[in-house]
């Protein structure tokens, strides 16, 4: 795994009970989630400092303790591994997908027991990860749970592969099936129509946020994993930030007026996280440098990778 | 219609499947909606910049699609033309009410099959706007929904036509009875107690967010239109976005706590447009000098006026 | 009362309908509420101006007006007085604590009929005034209704009596039992695993905001507060602002995602009102220099306190 | 003076070092500034929050000793007082100028020995004070000093008495000859060709910046107050704050690159007001609302105000 | 020229006395200046939306008029035409540099008599347009006049053309010789060591800003012009915006303290202006998404390339 | 010395031409400056967030090389070595102040061939630290050289040992004459006039920044050193950074109009680090979580330390 390099400082202390005391290199010990970040950015059709968000994820890990309240619940059996991050190129984009795609394959072979968790960077990266899972098992199919304002079927004939082209990156590079596609959180006018046309031809699955509302957006998004889980021998999760709501997501460029709350998103996170057909998770589109001065935005996302861990943690124990 | 300018620019690109490339200016094909703008907010009781809302609200449209996701609906059949601003005049506030008044009047007059819609501007504008469609339709009886957190009756004898006196100039000039008048969205504590003697006393019909929360606002919202439809012969609505909650709406002066979500007016807005007796809306108050810098408040004022739209298309579909 | 100066300003209008013109000096007149503030807030774990928000507090409510939208409602018959603020040392901060202390121990014995309304400062305070009211009324038995994002049961006998630990102040000095705690609001990973243990060590009922919800926060605030009422002689009300969701509360230094909407609060705040065990409130933790451009949570915290008035007027109401 | 009110709230404390504690209500004693207030911008072209000047410049003054070190002086033993501010009207822009205008005219008239300094308010105020002053000295010639990045000379036949016209009002109106007009700190791009020929073709004494450093701008001032005062019988000067740097003076809408820095100002403020000619000061287009988290532009406005004062204290002394 | 396309929208108004009436699009008339824009700063080693400039830029120009009071000027004699900006793409930087130096070629060989001058855009543009330039006129012995804060020496064998490596790709690319390069402005401690090495080997000649404010900065600017002009045959000029403190220029993210006054600047682009062997400009790295609330960076920007035109009309003046 | 913990994180980069990769920690090799930190501000009289520059500090390391372009000097052979911060009582300022005191006194003890430069927290940590020294030698005459706005003689005995008061520490503690202590930088209206009374009583050599700027700021301050030098045996250096402008400094709580330029301060700093008998050096008062979002205040500190340093290499050189 040449292409990983260790974050630039560390943590001094070592053993507590908060987040930067629980997670610990991807060199010592067992391992339940490989946890590996992609700075890369400069692949955002607008302008984004996504690529500053693996370093803010992890700085922010002291703000958090290992035990989650309403589940009365400590993580810290769980053993999250950090990889630490792939090397990005300056300038070559290729060449930065490329090694995120062959790191990916890498990790998810070394770890085939582990969840992999990628940190974004955009959501080119995904594109770059489900390749790399596919070139590791190219027998098994693969489905991908999307949460998202966007369906991210720009054609990459024309912008490259952007981070607005991951998912027809993908459907029509034969790696992933339209259908074996669920995207919840769509709303209003952020697509046009003749992307929603592509999406509809290939059988993407479509959840609106008001129809995921009409059942509970948690229950909702674990109806439709139970159904990608009778198509797909494993799922990919990609949780595309700008599927918050703007008021709650400042620090997310693209996050739209009409999306989902926080608690929604944590609610469907500890669903997903209990899904044993679920194997590698990403977090994406998180710019730190547009976050508010509280740092809402950072810190809803190392609560929402939380609550993904409790799912899994949940789903240990029931075993 | 001698004080109406078109905006100071204008988009290049006349065809795309987005906002900016979908609403033409006036002169141009058949018309459905006419749009004009009152950049006038000097007469505001507090500071606002209410009066750069037009500009940026049509800066704005490049962000959005005419695609609607959640009702799988394409706008762009319906023909919204943009009659650009009213002319304002820099000191005489009286002077520059004048011309929206008569403004509307010739606009109503002329599009008489279209809706109008007026872009503010403080909510002065809105008896200006409604003593227009009075002189054109001097027969009719008009009804006014609001949504707002104020009253508005604050009393133009101590005030001049103040942004806080519209609803008060309305009645007490003859031009709309009390009782047609419903102000949804009221809550806590900013109504003083004589304004809503004023109100109670001339038959404001008036329902709290909270009570209207027990309904569900959008379907309270519709019933209220409903009972107001029986009484007179055309809707005038009239949105101050201060409705919005605080968190939700920071660039509008005078938002609070305890006001509506994104989602609460964005669902009523699309009840509202599918009434056939709403021929005239206004948006007011947004003041984009003090949004955030997410531009979250000028999103949701573009969104807003969209979910409308899509109301009135859901209307011409089920003819 | 050789702690308590005045205001440095004082509001020139005394008569009228908003609140700066409804609340009078001590001095004056007939005493339904009492409130002081404790502008302290160097003994915060973390940087906090909490110190800042009894002066904001004041100065925003002339933003206000007595009448309550929500339950037509005017609150200018109930009479709130204004004791001023508790001098703090600049750098003594036990003396500090003693003069709240005192100075709360006279507040209570002297106007024995009245509600005490502590404005903070930062959570450390609500030690001191809980040990006041305890001196006052040495044989009653003293219920905590806190409304928190965090136990506050650290040690101070390792940081001292710092902002952190007040309930376990009161616990281990035999001020109240754990089990006249009732703590609700608790979310996330905001406490550490071995705080948790103590709390459920000393019996301190803890609901978390999820669970909360399934009944809905008012009501389940509600049946606590009877459920409290059955074994405790009076309750002292705190409001940690923290425990208000991130996004609603910028100006709350530790406020996290997942915590309560201002909505959820605010109707939490009339239910307590109402309830005549009820005789102290605080509200702390309220940094204003930390505030929205808009001063939201400012005005989130002149809101909760009206709510709870108006749950006071009502009961008296009923009487 | 019917048109004063005092300001919403006044300081407890009268007695200290600080300013906030020298200066008195007018009623009180002897008299050698009279300062009063023009809360009024909706006069302004573009959006401003000028007339929350008056406000915020009295709160600052609590932050503000009333020793110079830089003269080792203490201003103390000079008699500031506060007459309120002049009654805006909410929407009459002409009947608010009346005000000003005529209460100039009353306090320049009864307190003819003192020195009597406007708080702005925009730029308009000049023109109505400067007629105040004329009215109560019809045969005295006014020469005008002002401080500004903009002439000021734009034509109220267009805009009315707006606050880009207030020079050429006074001009056009016979009030003050152009050549008695003296402004410094013109610099850039920021007055039009046209306007720029109105002001040679009546005389307008023009000193850009960068000729007014190469004297050094205080000596530059000093030179031609003592140029101007040879032609008129009393001079009354205005600053408006937009001379300043946007680097220094981000609380002032119209202020641009290229202006004064803080000090430049205030070493001519330390001149200006040693001259005996001088007997009128205003300060304008100071928006609060507009000004950094620092408030430095605030600071900067009452620091200006107390170099002025310095200047007169010192020619008291030399007398 | 295929790669150019026009801006997304255009100023509706055509004559009058402000930039935005005078600048032209390319196709009309007569040519002084050729003004374009190439929009790419995914380049930038660090995160950087220079991308926005282009537009910005040309938005701010209805802020300033054509007349400079400093010289007492108008430059509306001065044709500028706007050609536009160079198209990017999303993803293949490479594809966008070699447009940005065919259409650098196209102008200048077209224009041959005009200045051109491009808006960037991060400072790898740089290296593209003096490669243009180059290929235009292979015979021409090209010299570069940068004020900087960085040498843009860093290898390019590392980092791609990035935006840190302009000045080495054109030294070791035999475009440029090192000894004709000028860099003004360095200070601090914001180049590394090996950098400086290289920098010294080459012959660049680099002034700090300190030793430059020994002479004045302008000064000292067009003595090395006119000692450049020995040995070269015409002068690119390039402005790194981050030459500028940090304090004056937010919207630059790599400004720093100890950087140039906007005064410095803008003073010494009138003199760069005038000289006549100067025939190319760029203004790079300014990011308006980083801009303060009062635009002061742009506004810089657009003030600073008036000052060059400013020097170009002083010039044809004198011929 | 027992009270200093290490930094909460280390970078990992070891070696490289930055600051972070050049300073290492205390136990590592020769030691020229031994840094320490001091992270305590809840001992100031307003809200500062002071404590948190320590580690800001050092984060900001990395963006600064070791290389300086103005003296064309790599400061890489001077060893600075990290000791830490002092670990500091929650609540128990006077033992943080304890073991600051204590903590220098072993710091400059053990390395006493060594400068020792403290990094605060407020202007309290200066009393302790120079008592600190006093212990280690108790028969040496310390001089003080303040850069500062204010004089930081109020009245311990009211205050106890808040931040305004260390300097009458120290003079009423017989720990420094009167005469000892120079102040460079007062101007404006920032002292009260008991206060200036007290400083001239005790001799305290007051120098007016306008004062210093007629001979130039840093020779000034040479100067003042060379006289002070004259009387006592080794001098402590503390530098309030409030002595810096509003403009350029608003993460300086007490920051003023009428301040320092960076550059004076910069330059300052150099002449300062060449003088042999300053031995000991403080950077206090300043607010990373007031700072602007460029981080320009932290920028500078960081900047001035490493003039400083120059200073010190300069004279190594000449030795
Ligand atoms: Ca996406
Ligand atoms: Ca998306
Ligand atoms: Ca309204
Ligand atoms: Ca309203
Ligand atoms: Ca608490
Ligand atoms: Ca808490
Ligand atoms: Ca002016
Ligand atoms: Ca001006
Ligand atoms: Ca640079
Ligand atoms: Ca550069
Ligand atoms: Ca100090
Ligand atoms: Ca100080």
């Amino acid at each position: 795994m040449n292409n990983l390099q260790p974050p630039e400082w560390s943590w001094r202390d070592a053993s507590g009970d908060f987040v930067h005391q629980w997670v610990k290199p991807l060199s010592e010990g067992s391992v339940d989630m490989v946890l590996y970040g992609a700075p890369l950015s400069r692949s955002s059709i607008s302008v984004s400092g996504a690529s500053l968000y693996p370093m803010e994820f992890r700085k922010m890990w002291k703000g958090f303790s290992t035990y989650n309240f309403d589940e009365d619940l400590d993580l810290s059996s769980y053993a999250v591994r950090d990889a630490g991050d792939v090397v990005m190129h300056t300038t070559d984009i290729l060449l930065s997908h490329e090694r995120i795609e062959e790191t990916t394959r890498e990790l998810v072979s070394t770890y085939n027991d582990a969840t992999t968790c990628l940190i974004g960077g955009d959501h080119s990266v995904t594109a770059c990860a489900v390749r790399g899972v596919k070139r590791a098992f190219p027998d098994e199919r693969i489905g991908i749970l999307q949460l998202d304002t966007h369906l991210d079927v720009r054609d990459p004939a024309e912008l490259g592969p952007a981070n607005g082209t991951p998912i027809r990156q993908l459907i029509d590079g034969g790696i992933v099936r339209g259908e074996d596609v669920v995207n919840i959180g769509l709303h209003g006018y952020f697509n046009s129509a003749p992307l929603v046309a592509y999406a509809k031809e290939h059988g993407i699955r479509m959840v609106t946020l008001r129809k995921a509302r009409e059942l509970g957006v948690a229950h909702c998004v674990e109806q439709q994993v139970e159904e990608l889980v009778k198509r797909v021998d494993r799922v990919y999760v990609t949780i595309d930030m700008d599927v918050l709501d703007i008021a709650v997501a400042p620090g997310v460029p693209a996050s739209t007026p009409g999306g989902m709350t926080a608690e929604e998103l944590f609610m469907s996170l500890v669903r997903i996280g209990q899904h044993h057909a679920v194997r590698h998770i990403d977090f994406v589109c998180l710019d730190p440098s547009r976050d508010a001065a509280t740092n809402a935005t950072v810190k809803i996302g190392v609560y929402a990778w939380l609550e993904f861990i409790t799912g899994r943690v949940l789903a240990q124990r029931r075993k």
